[in-house]
């Protein structure tokens, strides 16, 4: 009798952006006219076309693919060198940090590593994850047996909740307990908080003493505004030995389609037996990779490194401008008409806090149904996104001006 | 402080390609002029180029990209419609067999499937694996922590390994005792051979009797020359409640650099929980993908639906007739030495007694020293392949004729 991974058992409805799509649906059936006018500003997903310079490399690439001289089959598992040096280059070395090609693992995007990199990790470890937080981490631990049953709260038992408000600028505070896995992410998504350099160092500081590992998530770098932010954990001394860091070409590249990121694994990063002996994971990484992949599509790895070229870093740069601009207006907008605005500034999200006491759910139906325009609502983030609602700045400009004109005429007539 | 996943620890040495990649290049740096000379024929990697068709749809989707109005950013997690439809159509419909497109989980290559299947299965399964086996079936359960360490014959503890020899064709003897989950692979990696339908029946029977899962590899499924070998486990009645199918387009369409694959999980399957209640797999595998995954790329999976095609199917059916008839060179080639060959008949590979009473890897090491040719040592795919070795026939014609003429002399003048 074959038997099931009964974790997933545990895990509460369903994943919070199929939730989404699923009520977007059923409005729109119900009021086709209204349907029409729905503007998605929920999921994080870029909507502006790739940077030319990725297209052309795609083409290029794919006209390779298609002659017997330049066909390429098999990828190494981790990463083409043409990629991973493109990235060791111009991620690392160009800002003084020291990384080599073979720490970086080239993968089909950041969402996987987030949750493969539980593969290489052990049962055992207590893992702090922030409240609200990106559903991923949460999930893949419940999958994985790292939790128990939900709780009153709806978080889940055996996980420790780390929470992020207003009062603490949504960077959590150190916890006074051994925490062995803490997973931050900066520019944060849901908040569009940043991180300071001083409170990063405490973190480090603190995986340090504690032996723990930080999984930090980078995926929003690009859209660091304030150049006194530190944009790679690995800026902060030590840190090779206590952190593995998430990539994401989705949102600097507008990958979301193309499927590219990377994982950068110290090679002197370790994790402990039972034992108390010290294993480097670099090379469990490496392993996992090679048994359970084989690597990243050719062309899209081309056009990843294309990306890095003169041409691609200017696209990549005006991408980035256009949805900063957009998070700007969508800030000032909702500011105009008196909601309490968070986020935005070095982040394309902006986090606002619910009108009238409303909840999460509740804002985004009336949001929906008042201003057909979606948003992520707060609670689908943890218990600490209650009260509060996510505006993505990922939009056209003609789209996020009609949501700044909805809104505040939404807000003359309550629901 | 954080813990390791220790299973890791358990594998042994490095995933057999990588090994022979080693092997291959220390030689090649020690003799310089026979290391220009060397053919490889150990990977089972594709070197003709990429259909037309598939490279036409290519271009036309990264077009798409690059503007705004066709621009795609995330993927469904499991495929888009299209591909999914066109799967069901030509695979399945085609052949009478009744597979809804919502079964069809698409992904970048059937070597994560078959390591990823086991994210949503329990840990006490009962795992039988033939040997020689493709190692990644072995390795993902170690890493999985299905296994204890390995035994004085090179096999882990706790799998059930199921000999296939030349006695039994190839194909393993339903075992008396209960196994809950089973890997089989026709066309078999590495050995080349094919099932029967009445074989497949009666594994099939086995597994309805005693509720156990079917993994059931295809990855080579477009090689299968004999009109009566059974293309898919759903040919057999009750399969689709024991059976999950792993599809690649590597091997037919030559994607092993473009990355796609497909896994079909029937809405009938179930597994148990350990207090014997059912749950359907459909739902998790459903779940396992929209947390750790986006999908796959864009334009890959147009690349994809083009090898369903009028042209796309025509230009695939000639990618398979070139390396069949290699196939069939290399067996009469090794034949005509007065070698015991088997396979190549509806598979790309010939598995080979190797002569001389030699063990594989000193046939390695034989073939890559007097003959300059890189084939795999049996032994690398489990104890049963002590005594083989595999020659792909992925490969020119040209090379192919080659390694035929080189093995001729060499068996002349025995290293």
């Amino acid at each position: 009798m074959a038997f099931v991974n009964e974790h997933y058992l545990k895990l509460q409805g369903g994943y919070l952006f199929p939730e989404i799509a699923r009520r977007v649906e059923a409005f729109a059936k119900a009021n086709p006219a209204k349907g029409k006018r729905i503007i998605r500003c929920g999921i994080g997903d870029v909507t502006e076309p790739l940077p030319p310079a990725a297209i052309a490399a795609m083409h290029k690439a794919v006209d390779e693919m298609g002659q017997r001289e330049t066909f390429r089959g098999y990828p190494p598992p981790t990463g083409y060198d043409f990629i991973r040096n493109a990235i060791i280059k111009t991620d690392f070395h160009d800002h003084g940090l020291k990384i080599d090609a073979d720490e970086i693992f080239l993968s089909d995007g950041s969402k996987g590593d987030c949750g493969a990199i539980l593969d290489i990790l052990g049962a055992d470890n207590r893992i702090g994850i922030t409240d609200p937080v990106y559903p991923v981490y949460v999930d893949s631990n419940v999958m994985a047996g790292h939790t128990g049953p939900t709780n009153a709260t709806g978080g889940y038992e055996g996980l420790v909740y780390l929470p992020c408000t207003a009062a603490n600028g949504f960077v959590p505070a150190i916890p006074r307990d051994r925490l062995d896995l803490i997973y931050l992410c900066y520019p944060n998504n849901p908040t569009g908080a940043m991180i300071t350099r001083e409170q990063l160092s405490a973190w480090v500081k603190y995986a340090l003493a504690n032996d723990s590992i930080i999984l930090y998530d980078v995926a929003y770098q690009a859209y660091i505004r304030e150049a006194d932010r530190p944009r790679s954990i690995y800026e902060i001394d030590g840190a090779q030995r206590c952190a593995i860091e998430f990539h994401s070409f989705s949102k600097d590249g507008g990958f979301t389609g193309l499927r590219c990121g990377y994982t950068v694994c110290p090679k002197e990063l370790t994790a402990s037996t039972r034992a108390g002996k010290k294993v480097p994971l670099h090379g469990l990484w490496t392993r996992r990779w090679s048994t359970k992949s084989n690597g990243v599509s050719y062309p899209v790895q081309r056009a990843a490194e294309a990306l890095y070229s003169p041409d691609g870093r200017r696209q990549v740069k005006a991408l980035i401008d256009h949805y900063m601009t957009n998070a700007g207006v969508l800030r000032e907008g909702c500011a105009a008409i008196g909601l309490d605005v968070h986020g935005g500034i070095n982040a394309p999200y902006v986090w606002v806090a619910c009108p009238d006491g409303l909840s999460s759910w509740a804002m985004f139906d009336r949001m929906l149904e008042t201003a057909n325009v979606v948003i992520t609502p707060g609670i689908g983030f943890g218990s600490c996104g209650e009260g509060y609602f996510r505006i993505s700045a990922f939009n056209s400009r003609d789209n996020v001006e009609e949501v700044v004109r909805r809104v505040k005429t939404m807000s003359l007539q309550p629901a």
